[in-house]
Order: structure tokens, then sequence, then C-alpha cells
């Protein structure tokens, strides 16, 4: 799995930062991807890199400021241009569905693919797939804000072909349904059990993307032991009352929500566009006093995720 | 006035083109302007101008698809940042008042401006101020869509000064009402006609901005004598069947246009996606032998309206 950034800029666009959005991959699934928040222009970042629309099946939003949002309609009416788009699902929360149904609509946009709205509320849990779950919580924002954390679930252990073969288990369907945790009976009447023949299952990825928040709770609930946490970091160090003010947070206030959740890395987002490049580097080194595993998104930055 | 081409490419934004949006600018105006059309990412197309939210005054919007409509509102958030943002007046088709209703409502978006959304009837005229006037008529496309043809009105002549000094008009007050058009009384008794001493009016420029559409009456209407005619050019030319099927112009139909209308100057824009600059250019000259005076946009180009 990998995180692409594709706009990394708090409410406007910069020369260099577009509005918010980023990118989950699957590389071992054939490029399919995720994306979190569609600020304006995520379909033009995203003509600067290799994914393709046709390749996205999930969105998730996590509030309804523009600067998270603007981007939706377009990207779902360009998707039409794409050959081979299947089903697409977005999940956000209330208000999500009357957006969507209103522009499309006035706008008369016709899709050629199925898409599926979902709103939901914080504190859903999402069971997407054999492969993924996605807990959700309510952050502390201006307006309700979601963080997501998702979670791959454990990856089955390694199939052990000596003790298969030892036990005589002939190569085959069975192979899949032992892997798969089910014990079997083979012709001769023995039974073989899973355990016996299938490693312990590895754990799976955890990665945590959280909205625009002040410091709070579910921050840190979402962000536990989070192989990599997104958390937005608007202002510089000493401004915690203007943050607090706007439901935000100061880059060292998401250097301690990753400190006490025990994430292993923390990537600071939805960076306000008063900042230079140069402030931005003085304001990492600065917060990695509290938090060393910390790095500030750029646009188009990638970010493997590792356990 | 100069025109900007602030994004040219049909329905989808390639690498090189933005969907649609060109700014009409007054340099003699401390640069105020204005938009037509507003594609995702015109804010961000602005960025790379010297043309600042501040000084965007009135949007017209000439149908409500989406590669012309959906960079509107963020555009209307954005300029929230810029300090000395006075009223702004966007007219459109009916829908826009829904669609910008929604959308700010949905995502809260607080705007520290006042802003007017006319819905026009195709057919209107706008009264815009001392300076210009808007005519509006109906395209042929497959939404209703709204071309615009602006015209300066007539600029008073200049003050003969020998011709003033000769009849012994004092320097003053009376100055600007000859100019005017009025005529005065000198103190001696006499009177002194305007025509006297003001040359004739010169013409003022007209400029045409039409929307998506079909070869059509209306658009050779509101192109009569304009001194640039801005029109579609979605296909290149032997694409006719197609270009109707979906209420768009071949270069060729827009060349066409232009010549019926007298037009002094062509600016071809909203070009599929599928052609690139080479193919672009041999459409061009393809479609010069139907009307010479004829240019691609591509984005940034800048044409100054001269009559």
């Amino acid at each position: 799995m990998k995180l692409i950034f594709l706009g990394t800029s708090a409410g406007r666009p910069t020369p260099e930062r577009n509005v918010m959005s980023v990118a989950l991959r699957f590389p071992e699934e054939r490029n399919r991807f995720w994306l979190f928040d569609a600020g304006e222009g995520t379909q033009h970042r995203l003509l600067g890199t290799k994914l393709k629309l046709s390749k996205l099946d999930r969105i998730f939003i996590t509030h309804m400021h523009g600067d998270h949002l603007y981007g939706l309609p377009g990207l779902l009416t360009s998707r039409t241009f794409h050959d081979g788009a299947g089903k697409l699902r977005v999940y956000g929360p209330k208000g999500l569905a009357d957006y969507l149904g209103t522009v499309l609509r006035v706008s008369e946009a016709h899709l050629n693919y199925e898409l599926e709205v979902s709103e939901i509320e914080p504190g859903d849990t999402l069971d997407l797939d054999d492969r993924f779950s996605v807990e959700t919580a309510e952050l502390d924002h201006r307006i309700p804000c979601i963080g997501y954390r998702i979670t791959e679930r454990p990856r089955p252990g390694a199939l052990d072909l000596a003790a298969l073969a030892r036990l005589g288990v002939p190569p085959g369907p069975l192979y899949g349904k032992l892997k798969r945790g089910e014990d079997v009976a083979l012709d001769d009447g023995s039974t073989i059990l899973s355990s016996e023949v299938v490693g312990p299952p590895s754990d799976g990825r955890i990665v945590t993307i959280l909205g625009d928040t002040s410091p709070c709770d579910n921050a840190v609930k979402l962000a536990r032991n989070a192989d990599v946490l997104v958390h937005e970091a608007t202002f510089g160090a000493g401004m915690e009352e203007k943050a607090l003010d706007y439901g935000h947070s100061t880059i060292t206030q998401a250097a301690g929500i990753a400190r006490r959740a025990k994430a292993k890395r923390l990537i600071v987002t939805h960076i306000s566009a008063r900042y230079g490049e140069e402030e931005v580097a003085a304001m990492v080194a600065e917060a990695r006093k509290e938090f060393p595993e910390l790095e500030a998104a750029r646009d188009y930055l990638e970010v493997g995720v590792t356990p």
C-alpha cells in the first residue's frame, strides 16, 4: 500500500500546493486506489500521476468544507471518459447526497457507471471486503468531521508445504481451505487441522487518515498503533489559540497526537497557504522534538505503508 | 480590453488545457476583469496570471455543464481571502441559483462580500453601466445555452481645443458638459453647440463570447461585426455529424459563422481532448480557407480587443 498526496494546502490552492486529497493505492491489486477527500483540482493532480480514474473504486470524504469536496463532481464526470470504470462508492457525512444529487442534476451529468453514495455516522465501522475494514469517529472541527482508520485484516500465514506432504494432503482445493483456516477430512478418514499446516497470520497494516480537527481523544483512538497517521497541521507552533478558534491543529499538536497514539509514523498535511517551504521545514524540525518520525506532505509525495 | 484564455478544453482537462473559462480584462480600469464560464480549476489558472480575484466583479455562465461551471464555488470561496473584494455579480441560466445555493449551504461557505446571482433569459439585454451593455441569445446545444455579445457604448469624441478658445469658452466645467453632448450658454448670451467643439464619437468595441453550440442563426446575430468572436470548435472538419449529435461545432463551422457575421477576428476554443497541438495547427490551417483571421486558443493566450 502506498499513500500519494495530491493536495496538501488548507483552504485555498497555492502555486505549489493544491487543496486536499490523498490517494491510497494498492499496487498488488492492479493499482486499484481509493481517495480521501477531493478538493477542487484533484482530477488535475491525478493527471500528473499514474493513477487512472478507472482504477478508483472508493472515495471517503472527511467533511463538507469546499477545500475537501469541490473537486468531487468533476472527478465523477471525468471518470465516464475512462473505459472499464466499474461501480464507485462514495462515503461521507450527512449532506453529501444532497450536494452530489443537486450538482449532478442541475449540470445534467450522466455517469456511465454505478455510483453509490453512503452518508455515514461517525462511529460506524465499514466492513468493506475480505481485506479491509474502516473504523470512523467524529473529530473536533467547526462542522461534523469524520476520521478514518483503515485496518487490513490479518493476512493468513504461509502454508507449510513440507508438513502437507508429510500428512498426505494432495495439492489442490484442500490447500485453499486449509489456508483460509478450515480443517479438512482426507479420504482415509483422518482430519487435518489448519493450524497444523498454516503459519501464524501476519498483522494487517493500519493507516489512519484524519480530516480537519483540533487535538481530540478520538484522533488518538483512531491513530492507535497506526503504521502511518495522516494528521492536519494548519498552523505552526505557538498558534494554538488561533488553531482552536478555527477547529484546527498546530504541527506540534499533531505530533503530540501521534506520540500519545504510539503511531509509527506521522505525515502532516493541510498546511496554511501562509507558509512557504522554508517555514514548513523549520516547523517540521521543531515538531520532531515531540515526535521524531514526522514528515510534512507536499503535493505528489509518496509514502509506503509498511508494518 | 484584453481576453485571457484560462481554459480551452472540452469536457475534461488535459495536462495542457484546462476546462472552460475566459477572462475579459480592462487594463484602463485598474485591471478590473470579468469571467465567462468557470470550469473546475479556473482559480488555479488565475494563480498563473496577474489577475486578482478582488478585481473580478462579474461572471457570466453560458450553460450548466460541469466543464463550464464546477470551478465557480471554489473561486467564490477563495475570493474571501482577498482584501478589498467588493460586490460580485454572477449571471447565468436557470438552475444557477439552485446550484450555488445548495453548494454554498451544504459546504457552510461564508462569503465576506455581497454575491448577487441573476438567472437570465436568453434574449435579455443587460444594461450593465455607462460603459457596457450585454446582449444575450439562446444557442443550439443539448441544454439551454446562452451566448453573450458585449458592446462598449460609443465613446465621446475629442474636444476641439482650438475651437473652444476661438469661441471664448472658458476652461472648466463647461468642457465636460460639451463633451457629454450638452449645449451650453455663455455669459455673453451666445450658445455653444456640443457638435461645434466635439469630434464624432468613436465606435465602442464589440466582443462576442459564445458557449457550446451547433452552428445557428443566433450565433451569427450575436457575432455581427464583432471585433473578436470567441466560438467553440470541439471537432475538426469532417466530424459535422458527430458535432451535431452532441450540440457542438467543427472548426470549419465556427469559421463559417465568423464569415457570415462579418466578424473581424475569430478565436476558437473548447477543443476536444483528443487533439494534440499539431493536430490543432492542421485544423486551423484548413479552416483559415473559410475565414483567414482565425486563431486557436490555448491556455493563457492573451488577445487584445481593438476596433
